[in-house]
């Protein structure tokens, strides 16, 4: 299948409009985004594990058991999280709001927040706002909204496509957000998908479930999983392609562009994470199991050991063994191979868990790109996983060292 | 029972001398130790789980198989670890010349190394200072071998104490070294503990493992759980205490003296963590059980985000409660309260799960001490535990994007 990336972001389907615009809860930049498709769609979700989770995730997955919504609002510079009844009201409040203004169902609009926790929710802002914000509803407001669902993002992380879909040309886009509490485990952080396809609302929670699984389950920043991660699909249907409505070869790709996307976005983020100057890709090949080699991958990109060296462009293997060997996954440490690669190249830097003389200049260049592979070979069955990760620089603690103050 | 901290370390029971020395593994600093006892010791000792291991761990497994030893030999500035074969060879070797040169049996000299994995160990150079190092052995030689196994630590790690045992006076002296790459489990980092103690070894070895439960394995820097951890106990029985062999009062007194050391060196390795401003512990109270209090605990002191903030000086208890809530544990967000404790006072911030309104300035007096506890309590039971860390600094980022350049 052909999956062209086409411009924009969350407005390019038929159908969906969008805004951004500052209502205060931040300094000076945007913070208030609201995603809108001009008819009702079937609609999925996957949130945090987290036990500790935030106020918009109730209201959110109340108003999902449906499945259907037609409404996104979101801010930022406050998670509402840890706010307990005054919370929850408040969020309830967002949606009842923002319903009211678009004339539609309140149990139609979903809800998100992401900033800091345990800080009441200034709702006055949000509420004086939310005129302009309906107002300024318009197809080219995808924009404005992915700047405005941003925290210490340094980028706006979104993306557009199209591919044939039985027979018809179906549309897709998504806007996301990182950049710190980066570690999702069956979820995501902020990240939203619109698209003008057809597909049985049950599918499409099975598709965003196991392409989740496959991006945002796989990278990690810093090991915090957040209390507000949330990934949310819109499908309205105006593509008018034959309704989806078994696993098919639709849904096959459907899924497909599904991956691509959720896993752009998570690139994007575990690249663009809380002070990173590149990303890393930890792949390990030669595994028993896709569970062993992720549960290993997932050791390494979250070595603070490793992220370092990865940092001063250090091919300091041996913290790679290490975190493989904590990883609580049998291995034989003498079979291992490691290599690093990016796009200059690559390099073996260790054969049969052992040092082999390589030369330190290239091992230097190599890792002085920006997107650098971990390329592990544990020599023992033939499975393989890849997560990806950030590298850990001072940035990072200057960023979380004076966030809330 | 009275515990006395006496002056000096390793050598401060009767009849064990050490030295420490140059040979040139690292610059210039000192790099190779010697522990040694007059006569024959009972000996345990507890080893790291991770998968991959240093080359010294198994040379000192075997030579333990009789529970008897009277030497041990370290070196720093390399772990002799992922070397395969020759690295096996070299641990042996370091423990025969060492044998040769004190003319005692090989299998009664242990072995343990620390430093950079995967480097190939310069043994000529250990080979070539061994007689040094034998031929000043000291009573006073403790200190130099103290300095002698350091990495990265900002400081020497040693304590030495007597108690009234089974009627008669009993030493112990003890030395570890931290810093990076700790988050021991079922062991430690290095250390080294000498006593004049008549015990059973099979009950020493008990002691030894309960203890390190209660010690380092409750203390993380970087959740990165180091190749080569080792705490080692040698007792020469030199007191002439009556012979500990069963769970009496003399083996609790015993107990007592060994969870006082190994408790005092482990918060010390905490504290001195690679860039680490403060000791951090953070106290989990009201637990279903000790189990769910230690993962908890350990969620908290290894999350990044709370460690960062820490250095900041920040009360940003919200991310306490992200890291409770991931930690894989039950509990009810809406019952956790959190406190701030330091030397100068405490400060209530979370209660009910929700932010109280609390004064800023003396949160960040508080937190601006070199120990702080951050007490949780989780309102469900009566467990409780605490583990020690410490914060995220430039100064971490630093050492370890530079340590093998």
């Amino acid at each position: 299948m052909n999956i062209d990336v086409i411009k924009g972001g969350i407005t390019a389907p038929k159908g969906f409009l969008a805004s951004g615009i500052h209502c205060g809860l931040k300094k000076s930049k945007k913070d208030l985004a609201l995603i809108y498709s001009t008819n009702l769609c079937n609609s999925a979700a996957v949130f945090t594990s987290n036990i500790v989770k935030g106020a918009p995730i109730y209201i959110s997955k109340d108003n999902l058991k449906n499945n259907k919504a037609q409404a996104i609002i979101i801010n930022s510079g406050n998670a509402n999280t840890c706010n307990g009844d005054d919370g929850i009201g408040k969020a309830k409040l967002m949606a009842s709001l923002e319903a009211d203004q678009l004339n539609i169902s309140c149990e139609d609009v979903l809800v998100a927040s992401t900033g800091v926790i345990g800080v009441p929710l200034n709702i006055d802002l949000i509420k004086d706002s939310i005129p302009e914000l309906t107002k300024t509803l318009s197809k080219e407001g995808g924009n404005d909204a992915s700047s405005a669902i941003l925290t210490t993002d340094t980028h706006k992380k979104e993306i557009a496509l199209k591919a044939i879909i039985g027979g018809t040309e179906v549309k897709f886009g998504a806007m996301a957000k990182g950049s710190g509490m980066i570690e999702p485990n069956m979820c995501t952080m902020l990240s939203f998908i619109t698209c003008d396809i057809n597909i049985e609302p049950n599918l499409l929670q099975e598709a965003l479930k196991s392409s989740a699984d496959l991006s945002y389950n796989r990278i990690s920043v810093d090991g915090d999983q957040s209390t507000n991660d949330s990934l949310f699909i819109l499908a309205n249907g105006l593509s008018k392609n034959p309704m989806i409505q078994e696993k098919n070869e639709d849904y096959y790709a459907f899924l497909e562009c599904l991956n691509y996307i959720n896993i752009t976005l998570a690139k994007s983020i575990a690249s663009d994470g809380e002070g990173s100057t590149k990303l890393i890709e930890c792949k390990i090949n030669g595994a028993k199991s896709i569970k062993d080699a992720l549960k290993l991958s997932k050791s390494v990109i979250n070595s603070p050991l490793v992220k370092t060296a990865m940092f001063g462009c250090d091919a300091n293997w041996g913290r790679i063994l290490c975190a493989l060997g904590y990883a609580d996954v049998p291995f034989d440490p003498k079979r291992i191979s490691v290599n690093f690669e990016s796009k200059i190249g690559s390099i073996n830097v260790c054969a049969n868990g052992q040092s082999v003389s390589f030369d330190e200049g290239k091992a230097l260049e190599i890792l002085k790109q920006d997107e650098i592979i971990i390329d592990v070979n544990l020599n023992l069955g033939s499975f393989e996983c890849s997560t990806w990760g950030c590298d850990l620089s001072y940035e990072y603690v200057k960023i979380n060292g004076e966030y809330r103050s």
